[in-house]
């Protein structure tokens, strides 16, 4: 297929931009894929498997200073460091720019003091983490079906947001138009507090002793189906996501902050001191059930469970 | 395969009772199944699916009076009707008696209320609940690789045991014993608290109008798969989790504040007001990450995510 772009930089191959690469190739579209890795290590990885048309090391990269060799930049960093290459982009950048951070008040605001006229930055965010990391779990059909959100800094030229909808379309995504102040708000509910939580999660119970006894006597192990599900993604790649807790912290703290409220809430309910109330958790979880479809947008209401 | 049991009484044939009728069949082991249903409807389903040789309606099971007739009564009810059924049993039945229930204090003391002396009562916590429920949902594998805590009262016959373990295992399970004061503690944090917080992240993301207005704007489901997962348990069977919350409470109670305790603590590193700690992040995303692979036991180390 031909591309809009025939020149790409993925600067970032991890997971997310190493899968990109492999969808571009995937579905046909005709583009050269250079990618920026942070070690030689990982440039040998990038090589044997394929993961782009070329790979650099950063430090090879600075001192080619190329970013005008490329009409389609694509950050694949930790949000921090996209913070810091988008001041470093030069302001007459005629290309495509983007990024796939997971938090977009401080990119936007780097982008927007950045460019002070119309520029050709419009951010995105590919809603498909995933609790590995690095090139060597790259997949190609990472974006298939998934929903990448689109956030448009100040004076980013219209065109760009269409150029943009047009790519992740064609690596099987969909798009969603949010700006930058509702995205953070949002992600801390969906992804980045559940992410604490999980972590939390795990810390708590491997820190109790009557667990460690068992589990150290234990033939396999002690938890069901439902604790190894929700720990996940405890412990995901810890520079990523200390960088998401860092630029998303207010809006962590804010919605933590409610989940706290409302632990306190179900705690006076267990509180032995009180009446309990068997229906009361009927309905709890009742609701929780109808919840969860909300979010997940569950049609398949016949499948009772 | 011989069975030591001939004619075994599964008295609640929901997803776990009719998944380990059919796991007795699939493993060819020669025991007559008869299963106890709550609704002439669910009869209509099992005879239909096959879930036992023979299914009756409780009702039809209470009007022949025929736990005599059994060498082998298994429980397969919500804790709290498991109580009461342990009352009415006979002082003098002579067959085996186990249960499926996911607390054990509760169930322990009945048993030991209603036999004063030797008994062949051994309690069992088959680890594999879903978030499905009925007997629409068996499966003949459900208790393949499965963790299965055994937890003796007192005065109950040493041979129980044995004879529970040897069972558990022809359906392929490997089993461990803890004390009921010891199973509920550990459950309190691997499975029961667990369900509580799992329920309320999909009401506490539910309730946000900005989650709300874009996820009715959105094409498809705004959340990514960290999400899906840790709500996956949210809205588990509510009968049956009911009694679980009623019946675990002080432990759920003790291992929720912990854990309300330690959210405190990550919202005091969150609060703007204080100044941040990148590397802690990091740390605290690494350390969980050790934290769940010490409780799932992942010995493969060399996977590095």
């Amino acid at each position: 297929m031909k591309s809009e772009f025939s020149n790409i930089l993925i600067y970032g191959l991890g997971l997310m931009g190493a899968s990109l690469s492999l969808a571009l190739k995937k579905k046909g579209i005709e583009a050269r894929v250079t990618g920026v890795v942070s070690s030689s290590k990982s440039k040998e990885k990038g090589i044997a498997l394929g993961s782009a048309d070329a790979i650099l090391t950063a430090e090879e990269f600075r001192s080619s200073d190329a970013w005008k060799n490329y009409d389609f930049i694509i950050f694949g960093v930790p949000v921090d460091l996209t913070v810091k290459l988008v001041s470093e982009l030069h302001a007459d950048y005629s290309g495509t720019i983007t990024d796939l951070g997971s938090t977009k008040k401080e990119i936007v605001a780097a982008v927007e003091s950045r460019f002070t006229g119309p520029h050709n930055y419009v951010s995105s965010h590919p809603m498909c983490g995933s609790e590995e990391s690095g090139l060597e779990f790259a997949n190609a059909s990472l974006y298939e079906g998934r929903l990448c959100i689109l956030t448009s800094p100040k004076n980013a030229k219209p065109e760009i947001k269409s150029r943009l909808e047009r790519f992740w379309k064609s690596v099987g995504a969909d798009t969603i138009e949010i700006p930058a102040d509702d995205h953070d708000s949002i992600l801390s509910y969906l992804s980045h507090s559940p992410h604490i939580l999980s972590s939390m999660m795990a810390d708590w119970a491997a820190n109790q002793n009557i667990v460690k006894r068992y589990t150290d006597l234990s033939p396999i192990p002690l938890n069901g189906g439902g604790f190894r599900d929700m720990t996940r993604i405890a412990g995901s790649n810890p520079k990523m996501w200390a960088a998401i807790f860092g630029s998303n912290r207010e809006e962590i703290f804010r919605s933590l902050s409610d989940f706290r409220n409302r632990l306190d809430v179900i705690l006076e309910k267990l509180n032995p001191k009180n009446v309990q109330n068997p229906e009361e958790w009927e309905r709890f979880m009742e609701n929780s059930r109808r919840s969860r479809d909300y979010i997940l947008k569950n049609q398949d209401d016949s499948k009772k469970r």
